[in-house]
């Protein structure tokens, strides 16, 4: 073991024409949103994994940076959740660890279920400096997911880092793809 | 943007090397951690990342599956803290995103120091049952590094997952590497 030289999380193979498809800038969060749930309901339709996409935007212009599906199962990761592969994505092609350092006015992560533990304590890292959420932590939970043991008050330590959230962003269609999902017998992990 | 088709996280080259000239087996806690620190204290004097280093062993044996440390700069991805290198190398290598299914007794996780809020969320995700550390949080806090956002009681939390933690593990050791790393100018992120 140990012998492996990298780790690679390939995009799924449909994710380039849907993207192609689709805008590429949004107008506000609800256009954002039905892009990441778009994304969501396309990754368990097409069987690449859990019900879960992101975005990376351009906060100041909407500007789509880099999209995210949760490929754990299909890349032999359980760091690959949406999220984390919608900012590594983004970071990787604009060729820097620190979003921040390099679009001026700052990125928005737009995902379509509240970030799970990991993924709530990764977005600080990113330089991302704004976060839009669909389905509630308790939806993701209610289908038998796990969200892991996340800070109590998480929104007001983000604030605290300059980080500003905003909940419920096409809360029903975000549930419903999770519910289609389970209801559907899609591994839960 | 967006048309990147994977994320790749490339180990160092010295890393192979280093490996190959270092136990493939550790008898206890502190021999592993040794290692984990000996890997921080490269990464830095090779200038690939961070003072932080990791391994995944498989408990019963104490057998090295996969070895990490931080890359963040490196790879342009904040995602690449040593814990998480570690834990999805070992993940590909043996093709499953949960290493508690592939690995009989589970997998122990060492690390040169507590880890952050992003790998504590995903310590669970991995299948990993055991967690081994050698700096405190206030350590690596103390060095002007950000630890993020944790549950007060992430102890509790763990063990009532099944996940057992051992903490102060070659902590001075460990907490020299930071020390060293920050007084000769290391980029602290």
């Amino acid at each position: 073991m140990t012998g492996q030289p990298e780790i690679r999380i390939q995009l799924p193979p449909w994710m380039q024409a849907f993207l192609e498809a689709a805008p590429r800038t949004f107008g506000d969060d609800t256009q954002a949103m039905d892009m990441a749930i778009a994304l969501a309901r396309e990754n368990t339709r097409q069987g690449t994994g859990g019900p879960f996409g992101a975005l990376v935007l351009e906060s100041a212009s909407g500007r789509l940076l880099a999209a995210g599906v949760n490929l754990v199962v299909t890349a032999n990761c359980s760091l690959a959740h949406a999220e984390m592969v919608a900012l590594a994505s983004a970071q990787q092609q604009l060729g820097h660890f620190d979003l921040a350092q390099v679009v001026p006015g700052g990125c928005t992560l737009v995902s379509s279920a509240e970030p799970c533990a990991m993924c709530m304590g990764a977005l600080p890292w990113s330089g991302a400096s704004r976060l839009v959420c669909g389905a509630r932590d308790q939806d993701v939970r209610s289908v038998g997911f796990d969200e892991g043991d996340k800070p109590a008050d998480w929104v007001d330590a983000y604030r605290r880092r300059g980080i500003t959230v905003t909940r419920d962003c096409l809360r029903g269609p975000a549930l419903e793809v999770l519910r289609d999902y389970a209801a559907s017998g899609g591994i839960i992990y």
